[in-house]
């Protein structure tokens, strides 16, 4: 039986937001008092690097830990940098667990057999959840899967996807009638049904984009099991309104993920500087589950 | 223009042998003889992984880099040794460079627009080619094409994979009567025509299992344009014969990956103890040398 999604959803029903932050810390990204301070401490380039990514990530985490039940950082930004990189991201799931917080490693991994399952065992030995490719069937999902069971863990696979060029493939129309990602979705459908846990979910969450809602609703019905990641709110144009659609007759069952919207709130603001831009998250945070929790009418 | 896969061409053909060897250490893969030398020196848990791992992939790289043009890490065995596999990874993948050879980075990373800029700048830059999942359609396959032609580099998209669940979503029936993976195929095309080098490849190369040679066949036709990268030879059940179909009438445009067939030579000689090894590995991929090339011969 899966229990990652009882702890979420657990998580999101205490702090009543079904919230999760994106970390995908670019140096650009760092506000420059930050090296400045490192700089003036004594470190060199690759150690201030990994120090300042981290020192981003938990100013943040520390800013919202009490309001957001969940971080997810993009695996692609810490690879960016390197060995500084992957530290500074070790680190800062390390730190978001103390805190109490689900991590989900935003990494679309994908392989088969023993590969998935040395993916599997690195990622959710050290995060709860791992986002995942389902292209290659069942051979690359069910050693998720089990290492899932066994680590108390859970994957996200892709779906239906919120970028532009989505429709490319997970929109072909199929001889059967279907469409490509609703085919994938009757599979992870099928994956969760043997484990489904307390709170009515399996293993197997997916990755569902904000930008369709009427696609998040229809999926909603036909994964009644799967727990949904829901990115583009914010920055990539979704709404609260079109989350809704992928959260089930409980107001459960769903997470809405905003990435630049909350990382860089202070850049949007007008009102704060770059010395504020925590304070500036956390005003977001809090607008963005008022936004969410109207929308839900909760 | 693309030159990556003009650069891989000239390789296998200098060597004659369309050979890629998959670097996958597992520590349990590792003879035992070289941590007990590691220890002997002082290494201490984290440092003797990370030199464990590096000190075998070095020896097979020395064996072989004379008569092998490529290696291909798979990025998972590494990552599941955290710090440790990392640091390894990177020293293996510019020791191979030193010598001579192409790196296929083997990571099936997959995301959209900056972010999959990220995931090419982290492994365009250090590698020369990376294995990437074409789900999210051309929003997630152009940024890797633009940094492949800025970093003289490529990708090898996922078209049709080996393993036996690939045909769950890969072999779907679409209403105009190709099969989702031909679609795959005919998007891959697409995105080659406008950057096609003097070999006469563009920036993304396919990777396309060599159990299902007839198919192989059918795609060398759909994709003339795209290299290909062949799994499953050896370990998996692909012959030298299968393989073949992966080229073109030039004998050229594939490469064809062993991975365990290779490294672990040694356990399945009955000749070899594993202290030899890597002159077991060479004799290993002479041989498959020697059969691919009888087999294109044909």
């Amino acid at each position: 039986m899966s229990k990652v999604f009882d702890r979420l959803q657990a998580k999101i029903n205490e702090l009543k937001n079904p919230t999760v932050i994106g970390l995908d810390p670019k140096l650009e990204y760092i506000p420059s008092f930050i090296t400045d301070e490192l700089k003036h401490e004594g470190y060199s380039a690759a150690a201030l690097e990994e120090e300042a990514i981290f020192r981003f990530n938990k100013t943040l985490i520390d800013a919202t830990a009490d309001i957001i039940p969940a971080i997810k950082p993009q695996l692609a930004y810490y690879e960016l940098y390197g060995e500084a990189g992957m530290k500074a991201l070790y680190r800062t799931i390390a730190y978001a667990r103390e805190q109490g917080q689900i991590v989900i490693a935003d990494g679309k991994r994908n392989d088969i057999g023993s590969t998935s399952e040395a993916y599997a065992k690195a990622w959710l030995g050290r995060a709860d959840i791992l986002t995942v490719n389902a292209y290659l069937g069942s051979d690359g999902i069910i050693p998720f899967v089990e290492e899932s069971l066994a680590l108390d863990a859970g994957i996200f696979a892709l779906v239906r996807t919120s970028n532009p060029s989505a429709a490319e493939f997970q929109d072909l129309e199929l001889a059967d009638g279907r469409k490509l990602y609703e085919a994938v979705a009757d599979q992870v459908e099928a994956w969760n049904l043997d484990h489904i846990g307390e709170a009515g979910f399996g293993p197997v969450g997916s990755v569902v984009g904000a930008t369709w809602p009427e696609q998040a609703r229809a999926l909603r019905e036909r994964m009644p099991h799967s727990f949904f990641l829901v990115p583009g709110y914010g920055a990539q144009g979704g709404t609260a309104e079109d989350a809704v659609a992928n959260f089930n007759d409980r107001g459960e069952g769903a997470i809405v993920n905003s990435s630049r919207g909350l990382m860089l709130a202070y850049k949007k603001s007008g009102i704060y500087g770059e010395g504020e831009y925590a304070r500036a998250c956390r005003e977001e945070a809090i607008a963005m589950r008022e936004a969410l929790n109207r929308a839900l009418n909760k």
